[in-house]
């Protein structure tokens, strides 16, 4: 029963609060806007950081760590960029404090001010160009692969855990190339990359696609990005890639001598996903009970809770827990065994249902004597006696089994929940009534998208890579187009 | 000959900065005091990350994320926390920046005020004992046994890449617990994990001790620390471990109902290690060619050059250095094939030279004849032809080697730095002749501390646990002393 969790039917947005903090993920801190991960929520986001990292360095990137700060004068450069970019920022002005003169503890000191102030990072494009400036001379040195494992500030006004904080975590990706080709290129690797993690290991199913030009980066010429499907019906842009041409190399003036001797501006790409990929892996496939974790991503991939009353019963279950435990640890699987005496099965059952662990076993007198052993999955919530013979074997195949099925099950709920619109009122009715993706013909004006985004609050998550070529008429104006692009309202 | 190195022995300081930067470890920022870690430089932290992070989990810690931010306030609720700690700090007073409306670029927008000002970290007490307020009632919650990898700032007025910047990358755990005898255990098993990693992966000697009442960290009962002595004679703090007591719970109101039914203040620890390990590392071992690298933290542990002119040669050459490439990854080694042809073998040499590469293996078209190959190690600079048979044995073998004699050699240069003093003029002919470690009787006394530190600018690194208890008289008071304490100057 989740320990009073609100149902999603009734209020999704409190379903969601309240489980972040039930299953001991994050919360709020003291600090307006920005939050704690707690050790539960972190060791996910470390499994998350981990395998991202891995697929990095698969595609022949490397970590390097740039500042924190940048100077207020840097956001200025590239005119896109600081005109797009939200100025919500955190900015430092003092770099001392001192005792306050009349005892009340401690104040700013004003002779400690800045000459110019600094911006703490809200995304590292313009630090990162300017430091490329002395690292490119040639064609030899590029390209630069560079990914940043970092904390970022964006001063949002309205935050939720995971989903939009002041402060947030994330990698971000800055490549510099000798060619358009090369750039775009890894632009596309990038948001594969995303991809394929956010569907074979987070169990997402995601739209690959191509941002409008109103939804773009600023200073990106192409922004690419993974659209995922709530299952509140709104989308959640779960990563980006962009293809930022010319325009940070001429705004740090950063060229190389080509292979044919000519001086030319580096090319270039950036790349990130954050901890509200969090939200995302939460919000996909979670239900009223609590969380429900791909086995990929579950920092206790099974859990064993001996059942017994008293020492007798105690001795007799527990030598045969730990040799399924010490079976499961040793071939990798992430096992914890729960023998305190101080929670009840029924406790135990309830946590760990609330914290997302994909199998559950549970040996009690009887088991031992029979030689039989419960088994319980939370992706579908079933349970059954099993023997113990093979119950290590039936663990691994059953984590297989849920990893497939958690994302089934999502790709399911996206396929009911994606509908196509061939009129205005169509996609109206649509949006107020169930959300979900909609496809729906777009004459590719700013104007129309300006104008759905105001009267429904639906805007185009992306222009799909693979929607298929299908001649049809804008929803709104009528004018041709020969592509569905995927409109949701979205978070 | 390290392309244009300073020798050691001219301008240490010198040689150390032209080091950091040739060797492609990190340079400085356009913001002053912070640096950019470059990614060799970055993958080296990385190896010391990922084998830390595996020791704090071996002994039962787990991570944690906490704000970038912390409130003005908080600094002034503990009351040596606010005194002794540096007040040097970037302080965030803005949240906001809008287009001048004269039209030159961007400024702090004055209306985006903060009501009370944000502290960017330089250590993160405060507001994780605010934190653990809410997260500790009763004994069963405790420990908590949290460490969190993060970004600190401490505006420090004269920096040098690695060893003090403004903003640099460390650990902090922090720990909380029922007795002070479990908080002091906690302590010193983390001071002891410190010292394992230095002496064990970074081959650096430390002595482990108690800082002086003046030395500790401010809030501390205890500080104990691990100090390593470099090649110019001066000491290096390598990392810290306090036993706060109940300081920090008293400050922020953290108390919990013990066994016995009883309400008490929490005990704590906090231990951190930081980037300055990385110049530790490097100003220990390094020498007038270049960075020397221990094998267990070098990201290129084995190089293949392989030796040819023209395509006939490569082909007849490339083979075989394949297959020792090949066999040597699949032990688990990092290893590099560098068959660029931009670049001369000789400038290979020096470049792998510079980058403290462990091993280095040549191989040209005599040595396909002959069966043969050169083997040439980085520490002590001495090569010699071998067989191919047997290679790979030879290199494994050779890495344990190095690793031992690296460490070796430092522990013997520290013996040989290691004086004792009996008079204070022989130890102030000590400091101002050799340097180096000094071993001396000191009355316990801050004054005669102080005194010592103003006329030599020598210091007590620390109060060691291993110095034999012995009979003696303080050197500047001659009160009585039963044991020596370990004097430095230092960085």
């Amino acid at each position: 029963m989740g320990k009073g969790l609100t149902k999603r039917s009734e209020n999704y947005s409190q379903w969601y609060n309240e489980l972040v903090m039930k299953a001991d993920l994050a919360e709020s801190s003291s600090v307006r806007g920005c939050m704690v991960i707690k050790p539960y929520g972190y060791a996910i986001w470390e499994k998350m950081q981990s395998i991202l990292d891995k697929m990095f360095k698969d595609t022949g990137h490397v970590n390097a760590y740039f500042p924190l700060f940048i100077p207020k004068s840097f956001f200025s450069k590239e005119a896109s960029h600081v005109d797009g970019f939200a100025k919500e920022c955190a900015v430092v002005t003092h770099y001392r404090l001192k005792n306050d003169p009349e005892g009340k503890g401690i104040i700013v000191d004003e002779d400690a001010k800045l000459e110019e102030e600094l911006i703490v990072r809200p995304t590292s494009e313009t630090i990162i160009w300017n430091t490329y400036r002395n690292w490119i001379q040639s064609y030899r040195d590029l390209p630069l692969l560079i990914n940043q494992w970092a904390n970022v500030v964006r001063w949002e006004m309205r935050t939720r855990l995971f989903l939009r904080t002041a402060e947030f975590l994330w990698q971000e990706g800055h490549t510099a190339h000798a060619s358009k080709e090369e750039a775009m290129e890894e632009a596309m690797k990038m948001i594969n990359v995303y991809a394929d993690f956010a569907q074979n290991y987070m169990a997402v199913p995601v739209i690959q696609g191509a941002k409008s030009e109103s939804e773009r980066f600023a200073g990106a010429l192409e922004t690419f990005a993974i659209e995922a499907l709530m299952q509140d019906g709104k989308a959640l842009q779960a990563g980006t890639s962009h293809f930022l041409g010319q325009n940070f190399a001429k705004a740090f003036d950063v060229k190389f001598a080509s292979q044919e001797g000519n001086l030319d501006y580096v090319w270039a790409t950036s790349w990130g996903v954050s901890t509200r990929l969090m939200g995302a892996l939460i919000m996909s496939h979670s239900d009223d009970n609590g969380l429900v974790l791909p086995p990929k991503l579950a920092p206790i991939q099974v859990v064993i809770v001996p059942i017994y009353k008293g020492k007798d019963q105690f001795d007799a279950v527990i030598g045969k827990a730990e040799q399924i435990y010490n079976q499961l640890k040793s071939l990798g699987i992430s096992v914890k065994l729960d023998s305190r005496d101080n929670q009840t099965p029924g406790w135990k059952f309830a946590e760990y249902e609330m914290k997302g662990v994909p199998v559950r076993l549970a040996i009690g007198p009887r088991d031992i004597e029979n030689g039989t052993i419960e088994i319980a999955r939370r992706d579908t919530l079933t349970k059954e006696n099993t023997t113990q013979e093979g119950i290590v074997e039936k663990v691994q195949k059953l984590l297989d089994e849920i990893q497939a099925n958690i994302f089934n099950k999502a790709l399911k709920f996206r396929e009911e929940n994606s509908h196509k619109a061939d009129t205005y009122d169509e996609f109206k009715n649509l949006i107020e009534q169930k959300a979900g993706f909609i496809w729906a013909h777009w004459d590719g004006t700013k104007e129309t998208e300006e104008k759905i985004k105001n009267e429904t609050k639906a805007t185009i998550r992306c222009i799909p890579f693979e929607s298929p070529e299908e001649q049809g008429t804008c929803i709104v104006t009528g004018k041709p187009s020969n592509k569905r692009v995927l409109f949701a309202t979205s978070y």
